[in-house]
């Protein structure tokens, strides 16, 4: 494209399925519950149908898939993690062995896990058959966004391009949910340098403890994200260079993945911070794309609430979690299937002889009248 | 007893096993994931420890129980519940043939579900095997708490006795956890009437739309459990006549069975507006009782923030759900047994080869020195 931007690639979002949500809505004005009183999980079932479709708003989900993508960060030279960055490499290690909070989580909710080498510096060791594995490595992870871009736009246009492919596979398997997540020391910072460029929001607001840094290490991380918002001097109407200069090979990859799943009509679980900022990025690309995202929880990155602002997200969960690896994302696929199923097997007031909300007022002495008692119902 | 009270058939409430806690504690530092990055689910882990002991921390929640109470109330007859008194039985019998919400939730969750008939006004219709279900009938719902007392000491303590026999059969059948609801149209009501007499507080401060409400008739049910309050005048430091003024046949049987499940030390999981009013009971009770709670979700009626203040329980939800049956205590299962799982199944940065967190500082260039990065772990 003569501007350099992907975003056409994206262009065949399909709008929301505004018949299956309203049908969806008056199916919940029926079942045997006063109205409105399954709060989020009604909003979330008509969210639900509108990504997927009038044929599939009732389908459990049962295809779970979850993709983690992972990939080093030169800026975590710069001391902005409270872990060395061989940890990355030993974490995909750990997550291929079945050691990692993800493991445990994926066969909790009988969930697919695939785990994406985008650019881990150094070898990961090849045991472990816990996870799906792919190695699809473009560089020995990012250079120092403090001091030059992170990525060339080539390879942050062929990262994208990997979390796309991986998005048609799943749609290939029919998957009815995806929980996106990510390993990468240094990540942190990246994301709040995306984040400030992206929302134009200075970094002290967006840029928090990430692992659990002191004072003195936040105070630097916050100073780096600020030498590389002067050195690179993002345009936010060009995500595409943004996410180049700021981002990282993973948060590259879920860009695509994220997209390219709406695109699909499959519904994405968003985890934190950086799965928020990949999102933030996607959705410059894609102004369509937030309404078929779900926020599977709320991190306790600081930037991670104007994030979910930004993109209108509601999260699911709020349990002060900051591990990543999807984990936020996987926790809040149970309540997800919770709407469905509700929605597809409750009865109906009808169907189960319940009377409905009364409509009429008390008598003068407070006594409701006999019309109330008879049963009809108010709730079609 | 001399004073009338209920307290000492509690009084062998064991300590927490705070040897327990802190193996917990210790266990969770060193597991493959930042210090605390777990949040939420680490402070369950640990309080689950505490309540189940050191043999069972890390045993996951398989087995998983469901208690529902119903009983009518005569203060329906005072307009205070957008639906009629009918369907109280009506959705009993729902639940029954397997069409409530909490028949969805239960078999999503795999929990066995009882549903407890404690007083239900006209005859429960006996169709339907998709809930264990029991008759327990104590009287023919409640009396008029805003004219007379809705219960006799006699019939509350009965009711009392019910719910501590089902927890001791529950803890005979070796269960993991249990979540507690109720059905009782006109019982938001009681709750109200309950928790403004036991946290001294004005009726409009823990008074909501119940159902759903509107202005009038929230107004109406305002003033009604301020005619009740300024009629028994109920005194805090005597909760059982409390609870026999203003409660619920229902939520008499939730006092005796949450308290007597702590005795058993098995973790109680509460719903709503109307499990809080029963625990407020069981703590004025059994002073040790609300560390051995969990606050399945935050619900919309404002009386339930008021009520987890008072017991210092944060929810693990907060969905806007107001539905009752147990639902809000029931999502939270898979919640709470991702506490136990990863606790249990998580790899240890030494078992995983996995460098912990540095506690040095980065040199003069920023860079962590040689010593970040041989992978000495800082977590033990």
């Amino acid at each position: 494209m003569p501007d350099g931007r992907v975003a056409s690639p994206f262009a065949s979002l399909a709008p929301l399925d505004i018949g299956a949500m309203d049908a969806v809505r008056a199916r919940l004005g029926r079942l045997t519950k006063p109205a409105g009183s399954l709060g989020q999980l009604e909003s979330l079932a008509v969210q639900l149908a509108g990504i997927r479709g009038e044929e599939r708003a009732t389908r459990p989900l049962l295809r779970r898939s979850i993709v983690v993508m992972a990939a080093d960060h030169g800026v975590a030279a710069r001391g902005v993690s409270a872990y060395p960055a061989a940890v990355t490499a030993q974490m995909v290690a750990n997550m291929r062995t079945g050691g990692a909070a993800i493991n445990v989580l994926a066969r909790m909710v009988g969930a697919d896990l695939l785990v994406v080498d985008l650019g881990v510096a150094g070898a990961v060791p090849s045991r472990g058959s816990a996870a799906r594995f792919r190695s699809a490595r473009i560089a020995d992870g990012t250079r120092d966004l403090s001091v030059e871009p992170a990525m060339t736009r080539a390879e942050a246009l062929a990262a994208v391009d990997i979390g796309r492919e991986i998005a048609r596979e799943l749609a290939a398997d029919d998957v009815d949910v995806v929980a996106v997540g990510e390993m990468g020391i240094g990540n942190t910072t990246a994301a709040s340098a995306l984040t400030a460029a992206l929302t134009v929001l200075d970094p002290g607001l967006v840029t928090g403890r990430g692992t659990g840094l002191d004072d003195l290490a936040l105070a630097r991380k916050i100073a780096v994200v600020r030498e590389a918002l002067a050195l690179h001097r993002p345009d936010p109407a060009d995500p595409c260079a943004t996410l180049a200069a700021l981002g990282g090979l993973e948060i590259a990859g879920l860009v695509g993945l994220i997209a390219e799943l709406a695109v699909a009509r499959i519904p994405v679980v968003l985890d934190g911070f950086i799965t928020g900022a990949a999102a933030l990025v996607a959705a410059s690309l894609v102004p369509s794309l937030p309404p078929r995202l779900i926020a599977g929880h709320r991190s306790v990155e600081p930037g991670h609430r104007v994030q979910l602002e930004a993109l209108g997200l509601r999260p699911v969960l709020d349990l002060d979690l900051r591990l990543g690896e999807a984990s936020g994302a996987i926790l809040a696929i149970p309540i997800l299937d919770a709407a469905v199923r509700l929605l597809a097997e409750m009865a109906t007031f009808d169907s189960a002889g319940v009377a409905g909300a009364s409509r009429a007022r008390p008598g003068p002495h407070g006594r409701p009248s006999d019309a109330d008692r008879t049963g009809s119902t108010a709730l079609g």
